[in-house]
């Protein structure tokens, strides 16, 4: 019954593990722009015009020839010709000289002739149709030239760009209404054990409700996948491998929760092994809580085996199942994890060699965040329940001492 | 066309907003618990049972009498007579007497008589049917009781609880499998003027696309609401009047984003005022970028005036949009902002009394992350697309020094 695990370091295995995926091959879907918050880009999306396509004012103010304002101040003010009013959207049908200016808003197009713009705040109308300039602009001061933000033939965005709200923008702003994107990858999910019952059954006594295919399929859909359920397999290798099998057929990748015995966690790794080859690339990971996580690909597929405690099962599905949807949908560019530094308020042991991942209530005052690790007995999903987020305890660390600083992922 | 601001600090114009809006009055959904995540609980959740519903062991190894091992170590084993083995998911048809054990995994149920666990590293089979014991254990070890992670009647999770995968869990755990949740909030978006056209549409010059209604839009729906769009209205009292007042009569919120002349934001904030009281509580926050912000309860409803300038409008939208989107979906407990302490790279100028957001890239080394401001002309939106986060300078500061250590909220 004793199980024989080669504890892989975290950062070795997620190597391991991310390096024999195949770059992505998902099919392409083309979305409108607007709703394609989240996707990631499958072209290189070059800028069709210039940005602004037009001189425009970055202030309210009047457009000017910098040099009628030269030497100008509060007490020796220019005074200036308006020769006119340039509407919003409009192009103006102008042209300044020296001794001349247009009043012109924010975003305004500057007319013919002018090369800065002064704010009103600078300004005051000293009669009709003249002002009094009481500050000098330098030439391009208050502008913004054809281009200058953006060049017609610029990389706006490169391809496996994950979509925020601002590249939504980016792309709109130069007009790309429609983009290729990557098609959201399949993730089969299934839980084992004879012990495991759906949630919606009656429990009898000895069973316990599969609560790791809802928080998984709901992990993945945060980290961009699409969950496909494959519901429960009991602990028999033929019914296991059977429902493996169809998953990893129908998926772009698969994630198995094993019971939580040492015998059911071999049945698994033996029958991720069927699946193809290299196969199991890692099982076992110096990690606390998740030991036992299996890591393989099969036919440049990635299978995951997690242990079956839920906490075991949210920690490597946040360390190991995101990076691997999002190398499956081709991104490029990580996103930086959201690690908060906060000051643990009580002594928690660790032991070198061994990353720990400890769940954590956050508190935030003048100084700073404080994280209070909680402690329980089971890892039951309620620990998670209560946590912000989980407190690293790095390989080098003994365990961390009531005061000191600690790197925190939030959850 | 001076326009006259009375500047609100942050902190203190989002709490007059946020007080100003109703408790959430938002129609209950029922939903299945496993794909409810984001969403918020419309009621309390009390367990319908204790949790475990049987003793379990939280190892593999044999089920004992912790007096039988007492005394026990490698060198003087005790020696138990294994009298069965515990099927996983089963009930056991046993009971452990002094001097005897039983096999049992991780999860499985306790049989009658034994009140202890011990590992199986600790443990060798001396020939069939009896185990050396090498380590003793003491009453309750490796074993968990009825109830000691949930007890039948706890609140497991309070009304106004945001949706994360590990409550998923939990709902199911106590087999919750449905539960009533708040209807995602109605956010009306409209842009306004003269210069602003559909992103679709042939550009002219003098225009510019309209790119905030899809920001805020993909922005709305990242906090959980629901956006409605309302297009594209010109620079014009009555037709900016019209749609304004269908979005606030269809929608638990509208966002109208202004063109980005003074001009312009004060019919905004006249329209805004029409449409009952109390009206508008802010117009003017101190901050850069995003001042000229206008924040209103008109007859129970918030809606924001935001400047057209799309930076200012994404700053502005994190800030005062998400808790408002929050609030309207009833959350109480508002998950951890994710900050991260970074090392300035540059000099940034502020003004003392004035909160900064400004956009900055991201690098980690071992010692932690740096922030690289991103140096804009125009605001423009690529700015926030090479941006991993506002690095915030906050009211008493002056501006940063290189060097200094800097909040960085991700994005």
């Amino acid at each position: 019954m004793a199980e024989f695990l080669k504890l892989v370091p975290v950062q070795q295995a997620l190597d391991l593990f991310l390096h024999a995926i195949p770059e992505t091959h998902l099919p392409l879907e083309t979305l409108e722009s607007a709703s394609a918050i989240g996707r990631v880009l499958a072209e290189e999306v070059v800028s069709p015009e210039d940005i602004p396509a037009f001189p425009r004012s970055t202030v309210d103010g009047y457009a000017v020839l910098a040099e009628s304002t030269f030497g100008s101040s509060e007490t020796i003010p220019a005074y200036l010709k308006v020769v006119g009013e340039v509407k919003m959207g409009t192009r103006p049908n102008l042209t300044i000289h020296t001794g001349e200016c247009a009043l012109v808003y924010t975003g305004g197009m500057l007319p013919e002739g002018c090369n800065a713009v002064v704010m009103v705040e600078n300004t005051q109308v000293s009669r009709p149709g003249e002002v009094e300039i009481q500050k000098a602009v330098s030439p391009g001061e208050n502008c913004i030239s054809i281009g200058e933000d953006v060049t017609k033939g610029d990389v706006i965005l490169p391809s496996g760009t994950v979509l925020r709200p601002q590249e939504i923008g980016g792309l709109l702003a130069v007009g790309k209404i429609q983009i290729k994107v990557h098609a959201r990858p399949k993730i089969g999910i299934l839980s084992s054990g004879d012990e495991v019952i759906s949630p919606g059954d009656k429990l009898s006594l000895g069973k316990i409700r599969d609560i790791n295919s809802a928080i998984l399929g709901s992990m993945v859909e945060l980290f961009g996948g699409q969950p496909v359920e494959y519901g429960i397999s009991p602990d028999d290798e033929q019914a296991l491998t059977q429902k493996v099998t169809q998953a990893t057929s129908e998926c772009d990748a698969v994630i198995i929760t094993a019971g939580s015995s040492v015998s059911t966690r071999d049945l698994t790794s033996r029958v991720i092994e069927k699946m193809g080859k290299p196969g199991v690339l890692v099982h076992g990971v110096n990690i606390k809580p998740g030991k036992p996580t299996i890591l393989a690909v099969c036919n440049g597929k990635p299978l995951i085996g997690l242990p079956g405690n839920p906490v075991s099962a949210f920690v490597i599905s946040r360390l190991f199942v995101k990076p691997m949807v999002e190398k499956l949908m081709g991104v490029q560019k990580i996103q930086v994890e959201p690690l908060v530094s906060a000051t643990i308020q009580s002594n928690f042991p660790s032991q070198a060699g061994r990353m720990d991942y400890v769940p954590v209530v956050l508190s935030k005052d003048e100084i700073g965040f404080k994280a209070e690790p909680i402690h329980f007995k089971s890892n039951l999903i309620f620990s998670l329940v209560h946590a912000d987020g989980l407190a690293i305890i790095s390989e080098d660390s003994n365990g961390l001492v009531a005061g000191e600083k600690v790197n925190v992922l939030l959850i």
